[in-house]
């Protein structure tokens, strides 16, 4: 239903801003094949860090530990499996793109919903974090100077997405597509060209970290420590499934059929995330690639300041190992995914923020799109949060990931809660039969996915927490208390605002007041403005401020063909504000049924600096007067010449992240 | 004569702000016994850094150039006279106080009136810095852990004075007077005992220094450099004549007959110093006092890690020996005199800028008073650079000096020049022969003033150029530069207001629209004052930003007793700002000759993080209406509980460096 036709629905006094056609609307829908890149970058880029963990929890156990790693793989693919088809319901009982947020504070109240949202936004700020840590060890990869200045090289990018997010960055699908699918042709390529090599050419394939030996921290783990070190091995690697929520979020901008569409979209990333997951695992163990926490101490045979390679570059550097361009070309698209899956989050979060303040969570001007200064903020105090993180963390993906899944997985959980609740409560007034029993069908899928996802938080929570999660899990509730409290101020206010007591009364008279500092024609254009409103009582006054300029004003101001009388109001200090608001209240007292309309003349300027050299008195002085009841302030503008350069500016800029919400991917159309 | 009877001439259409009796202004002029310490703090404090200055710099040449101080000492004395001598014609001539500014730029042009205007802006800056550096020298000359943290406690006590003068200070005339006078006291006391018991006791009092000896620089200094090193110390020892010119600028403040009650003041104040500056001197050489740059290595004799006393440290410590609380008394009334100097300064400079101001060279609110604004920019300004300097120059007097009087005497010569010429404009016109004699025996006394002014100047400048005056005068050119070029906008403006093409036609109707949001008080009220002003057209709009929203609002709006009709304007991408535009273009275009003025309901809050909770999208909204021609903005204010907080807070302020301009000084009576 396109936006027009619903205000149709609720009035007939409708007004359209500019020509606008609906059909129009329909040009930016995504097909799937655009949509997939736009929205499964972030889930899939994770393949790029969710391998190497589990090898690098697992061989803390020594050689016999990255035994397991096969096996935790096919553990998170299941899991990653359980979401998928858990989300394919989601899309279609919820087609608005509210996700998440939506689902839960639909089923499970607002608290739950805020608890969605809070992770989310924590969420979004360790996306760019552990994206952009992953990226630079990814170039570092290829280039050791990256490698030495991990922290360096991802503050500046992290300053650089938001540097050009905040410019207004006009995305495109195609644009964003072609990472997306260099990435996985790239890890597809490597793997079958690896495996072939390997199975059909008989060839000795080896990383170069398959001569090292690595020394086992606990070499003799048994029963429930080594069950335990598994179970971290497992959370770390559902870092894989981060970002499968996100299509949720996006049905609106899929074409039609938008559920159906989306729904495949959810089981095309599933393929490929649980494909390169795997292969990259198997080729991993296969070639005796080896990823540990800390090369110096934990690799025995390395020389002397080895540089450990990510995972998927030890792959591609064995496997491309006569194809030199194969390896950079890896690790090129590698970084390059990893650094979208950052931009989305800088798409994600203002928009999350616009949700969260239309329930007025957050300030309500983050509601309004197109709102540059309301973007701005988000885009900087995301760049900061993230970069704060690298920082403290030392841009070590292994660190960050700790914080990081726990989010997800309370919005995982809470989402599939939400579901199961959803389709009871349909189920309870449904007849139809077959309806009944998709329905039925649907919520045994989220019910699995509900005890998974549970499960999985449980784990997560007992392997992490020490480790780093409670960090995740303060931000959390500082942000569930801080939106509460905003919640709870725009609720009092709005009781405020709505006391009966309060006479609607219309005011008896109108008193108005052309303030004058010089006769101009600012000044002229005031008084004329003024006149026009037909006043009851309409008087011009000024302050003497000095005495000198205030006798010229008067004598101007008679010789002039103005007929609005001028009052000169004594200031023997040289104020303007305490005069003209002590005038104002004697005006009021004498006379409490009218109100009273202030005119301001006011230089409408160009440069900041302009600014710095007009109206700052008037400025103040308006900001004082609407302290006073009863008194209405209007600014007169004139328009210098140099405010000319501003005049359309803020008219023209394009938020980023407008093409995942199916809005103006054509300029012309806006 | 009072503000009011001013006013009274211009126009009989008088209002006072509030009942204000002129007699009561009388109670806030100073007699003589106050004006000299309000006035002469500053020029009396630079005796406690001016005498050791000459000495510092004789030093150089070995004993053999000390024999020369009181030489020296005579010819700044000789300096002083005649600037005492020629300020007494100005305060005469200029009764109005607008000082060396005023005098330049009656007499010699704007350029002239601008360049004291630098010089003194730059100044003040030097005066806080020099003042507090050796107020830090003082206190360190007491308590030796001060001494090794000179730049630490000078900057905390510029920030203190800064924090102090933001808050808005009530400087009553005896707080000031009593440091003041136990400055002098104390001096002189100092002074007299140690006469006493050198000349009639016969006692043999000696400086802790006496028996150190210089190791000289260059012992066989001869011909042009002796006599350059001698103009050196001359030109640092005319410290002392800073702050001279301060009571030229308060005589408004002073009782009637202000003018003479002026000179006879400044004849004080040039006898105070006198007396103290000769004491000092003959004094100091008298014990065998010395002061040099660098003590560790120009005194031979010195024990190691001696630390080097202040020169009125050393007297105060020789002279009560056998009388500790003396040297504490004398060390501490110094410190409090020099800090109470550069306090002036924080006064003096926000003054000079509204002059400046009001000449259309600085940002014209700084031209009113009792804007906490204005004065809180000026005095943070203030702070910063002073403490800049204080910082890059190590807390050094001697350093900071070098810097310091190029701007007093540029303005000093300046000024005499513009008093020459202003009684040779005079004698064009006077008959009166007694009159013509008193014009021109004080044409003659400035014109001294003017050739010694000079002569000075030209001394300083090629003694002192390349020990950092250079700096000084940079600093001066780049602040003339800035003037001239904000003068210029402001020019530019003036020409653009006062264009005879605009059209002064009234418009032909009103056409008013409110902005709507949600239905509240707010709201209803912005309605009715609305509907007070009688417009020919009056509807409400709402932009639909949320459809539920937007359905909401239409269903009450219909229900309620509201009869102005309700607009609903489509927002596609969810802004507000850029579909009210283009409605009031489209409204504009079809009926060019209206006025249109947008109502906006605004919240007035108590918190700044209320501000950030509400009015954001419409002061957005507000600033880029103003950019439209033909456009009146009203804020329609709605008071929330919480604004009562702040009502009265902008009124209750007490701007520093009332009293030196006779206002204020009794609450009361504001």
């Amino acid at each position: 239903m396109s936006t027009v036709s619903k205000v149709s629905v609720a009035t007939k006094r409708i007004l359209l801003g500019r020509p606008f056609r609906s059909d129009r609307l329909g040009h930016t829908l995504l097909p799937k094949r655009i949509a997939l890149p736009v929205f499964a970058s972030d889930a899939m880029s994770s393949v790029a860090y969710a391998p190497q963990e589990i090898f690098l929890v697992l061989s803390i156990a020594g050689l016999s530990g990255l035994v397991f790693t096969p096996w935790v793989a096919v553990a998170v693919c299941v899991v990653m499996i359980v979401v998928v088809a858990s989300y394919r319901q989601n899309v279609h009982a919820y087609p608005s793109g509210g996700g998440d947020y939506e689902v839960a504070t639909v089923n499970l109240g607002p608290n739950a919903g805020l608890t969605v949202g809070s992770a989310l936004l924590v969420d979004y700020v360790l996306t760019v974090a552990v994206s952009i840590a992953s990226a630079a060890e990814n170039v570092g990869s290829a280039i050791p100077f990256v490698s030495d200045h991990k922290v360096l090289f991802s503050v500046a990018v992290i300053l650089l997405l938001a540097a050009v997010n905040l410019r207004g960055i006009k995305e495109s699908g195609t644009v964003l597509a072609i990472p997306t699918y260099a990435f996985i042709f790239g890890v597809v390529t490597m793997l079958i060209w690896g495996f072939v090599e390997i199975f059909v050419l008989g060839e000795d394939v080896q990383s170069e970290t398959a001569d090292f030996e690595i020394r086992a921290e606990e070499s003799h783990l048994a029963g429930i420590a080594f069950v335990f070190l598994v179970a971290r091995a497992f959370s770390s690697g559902c870092a894989a499934l981060t970002g499968v929520e996100a299509i949720s979020n996006g049905v609106p901008a899929f074409q039609k059929p938008k559920s159906r569409n989306a729904a495949t979209t959810l089981l095309l990333l599933g393929a490929f995330s649980i494909t390169m997951l795997m292969g990259i695992v198997l080729l991993a163990q296969q070639i005796g690639a080896k990823y540990v926490e800390d090369p110096a101490q934990d690799l025995v045979g390395a020389p002397d300041g080895y540089q450990q390679k990510s995972m998927i570059a030890q792959l591609a550097h064995a496997v491309f190992d006569s194809f030199t361009p194969g390896f950079y070309f890896v690790a090129t698209v590698t970084a390059l995914i990893l650094i979208l899956a950052a931009n989305t989050a800088f798409n994600g979060f203002p928009v999350l923020g616009s949700v969260l303040a239309q329930d007025r969570y957050l300030p309500r001007q983050l509601h309004t799109r197109g709102d540059r200064l309301a973007f701005s903020n988000g885009i900087v105090f995301l760049a900061l949060a993230a970069a704060a993180f690298v920082v403290a963390f030392g841009a070590q993906v292994t660190s960050l990931i700790q914080l990081y899944i726990v989010g997800v997985f309370v919005s995982f959980t809470l989402s599939q809660t939400g579901m199961v609740r959803h389709w009871t409560r349909h189920l309870r007034t449904e007849t139809d039969p077959s309806a009944r029993r998709r329905m039925q069908q649907s919520r045994v899928i989220n019910s699995v996915g509900l005890v998974m996802t549970a499960t999985v938080l449980v784990v997560v929570l007992l392997t992490k927490f020490s480790e780093g999660a409670w960090i995740a899990i303060i931000a959390m509730v500082a942000l569930f208390i801080l939106m509460k409290l905003i919640h709870l101020h725009y609720s009092t206010v709005q009781r405020e605002l709505e006391r009966a007591d309060e006479e609607s009364v219309l005011p008896s008279r109108t008193h108005s007041i052309v303030l004058v500092s010089t006769l101009h024609l600012a000044t002229r254009r005031a008084v004329l403005y003024a006149r026009a409103t037909r006043p009851d009582v309409l008087e011009a006054i000024t302050v003497n401020v000095d005495d000198r300029d205030t006798r010229k004003l008067v004598s101007q101001w008679e010789a002039s063909d103005i007929s609005v009388p001028l009052k000169v109001i004594a200031s023997p200090y040289r104020e303007i504000t305490r005069p003209v608001i002590d005038y104002v209240r004697r005006v009021r007292r004498e006379s409490p049924r009218d109100v009273i309309t202030v005119f301001i003349p006011e230089y409408v300027v160009g440069h900041w600096w302009e600014q710095i050299l007009h109206n700052q008195s008037a400025l103040r002085l308006k900001t004082r007067l609407l302290f006073e009841p009863g008194v209405m302030v209007t600014s007169v503008p004139w328009q210098l010449n140099s405010s000319d350069r501003l005049k359309n500016r803020d008219l023209q800029y394009t938020a980023p992240g407008d093409t995942r919400r199916a809005l103006g991917s054509d300029p012309d159309e806006r």
